[in-house]
């Protein structure tokens, strides 16, 4: 099954799932046809547990009239998720193309961040080129799990009991924050800082075309992953070369923090990113992320419209 | 006016404004004094903006039947922020007390890290020690500001425009965290990941008592602000310390993410932590921290109940 928002014509978010009605893709409205019973959130069916999905699917598969997929504007399917935790340097590809050294699974643990639900775009969004980080914004192909159960200290065996379904995501990133600073000169933890804030930027959450439900996705751990921009294949690789698979981060996590219905977690990316050939994304390009079934994550790039070096302090 | 959320009689939370009648404190609900017009979700109030907000003054000063505060329990005043912003070193005697040098703020820009809403707890929750953490868990008293209305590009000047009020907010902080990994040795950026993982257990964003709108808060930058554990004062002194104040905070990160309303943004805290002392809280300890008019926010802390050394890996 495959878990959508779209925008309702009071521009709204509204829940649905999408299924395949004569050759094409079609919307199901899941408050319309629940005759109310589902809410019009997806978080908020998500959050109500396994029969509001049972009752997704039974809608899923009774033939209900849809709306032509390409008549809708389809959003993120949750604008204001608990917490969406990422995980840096999850691919040896990627670590080494950083610069950085082999890690040995064994002796280090999961490197999390959040990004804040405003950095939150849906398919089709165009993010736009931040003053911040203008010249320095990159790509970050990532398969996402979303969490379908709350849960806390949850062991490795059991912990994809607690997801509810895969989309993907694209961590958009800016490589260096300019913040027009005199004599600034970051190291140590500012430049922590700055890598941290450089994820959390509008619009650098791009998430993605919808969820599709863990009955049809048989092995995260074994699904091809390609971002192109343009014309161009930049990251080709397969989610099996995660260093901490899904299971692992979820269980790590639970050591000290609940997870919640409509929280997210993205793997980390692969190795392709532009910053390791030095190529940036500017205004015009196109963003294609695709992983294995799970559908293709279009984000379009912006030209700059905030303005440079705004005077922030007194 | 004091803006609150209480569990109502099925548990969920409700929106209400908190009045002197009858020489004491009482809650009256705004979903029931609006006739159904506000939202008894406090974010949603804050979110509709200010014929919301004027409503809501308007039933603060009708004289509507009221609950007697003590016979109601309190919750943090939003239990799913967009996003709840911290900021690292914005006291000097701070970062002293931690080892580090003064700073020169006119060549630095603020350290802003996330707390997920999973790590929220209201007034008078207990924080559980974690097991990753059982045995350096410290206080950090701060001033909290919420955001009320949508914005980015934020001129200084105009910053304060969009803050709909004032509150109190424990930074509670795991100092060291204990992965039980043989072979560990974090190091640079490990180390930074640890110090962010620490920010965001369970219970470590104890939030209220209650949110005083900033008509009645002539001056954020001058409150006196003070942290007891049991009977004794640990942390002492006053906001106008903060190195960056609010109105620098909001427009910096204007530059770069769209503040929406019900975001929170806590002040940093000031010296008098444990950790400077080497003393730490414990089962039976309670936190009493108080910033000016704003309320008491009190915070006991409970034993730990989660197993220490999960297996959560393959």
């Amino acid at each position: 099954m495959r878990l959508a928002s779209y925008q309702g014509s009071n521009g709204a978010a509204r829940s649905a799932v999408i299924v395949k009605q004569g050759g094409g893709d079609v919307v199901v409205d899941l408050n319309e046809a629940s005759g109310g019973r589902l809410s019009a959130s997806l978080f908020d069916v998500i959050n109500a547990g396994d029969s509001a999905l049972a009752e997704a699917r039974r809608i899923a598969g009774s033939g209900a009239q849809g709306k032509p997929l390409g008549s809708v504007k389809l959003l993120a399917p949750i604008q204001r998720p608990g917490k969406l935790i990422c995980i840096a340097g999850n691919f040896q590809k990627h670590i080494e193309e950083g610069g950085g050294q082999r890690v040995d699974k064994n002796v280090i643990v999961p490197k999390l961040f959040i990004k804040p639900s405003s950095s939150i775009i849906g398919p089709g969004d165009a993010v736009t080129l931040p003053p911040t980080s203008e010249n320095s914004t990159d790509w970050e192909l990532e398969l996402a799990v979303v969490i379908g159960k709350r849960g806390r200290d949850i062991p490795y065996e059991r912990a994809l009991d607690y997801v509810v379904g895969y989309s993907v995501i694209n961590d958009i990133s800016g490589r260096s924050m300019d913040w027009n600073v005199a004599g600034r000169n970051p190291g140590g933890f500012d430049s922590f800082f700055d890598w941290l804030n450089g994820k959390w930027i509008d619009g650098f959450a791009a998430w993605g075309p919808w969820i599709t439900t863990t009955d049809e996705v048989p092995n995260p751990s074994n699904m091809d992953m390609e971002l192109k921009v343009n014309d161009k294949v930049w990251q080709k690789g397969n989610t099996g070369d995660m260093i901490f698979n899904f299971a692992e981060i979820i269980s790590f996590a639970s050591q000290f923090m609940t997870w919640e219905p409509g929280d997210v977690i993205a793997s980390g990316t692969l190795d392709g990113t532009g910053d390791a050939a030095g190529v940036y994304l500017k205004a015009g390009d196109v963003q294609y992320g695709t992983i294995g079934h799970l559908g293709t994550l279009v984000t379009p790039v912006a030209a700059r419209t905030s303005p440079i070096g705004l005077k922030w302090r007194a």
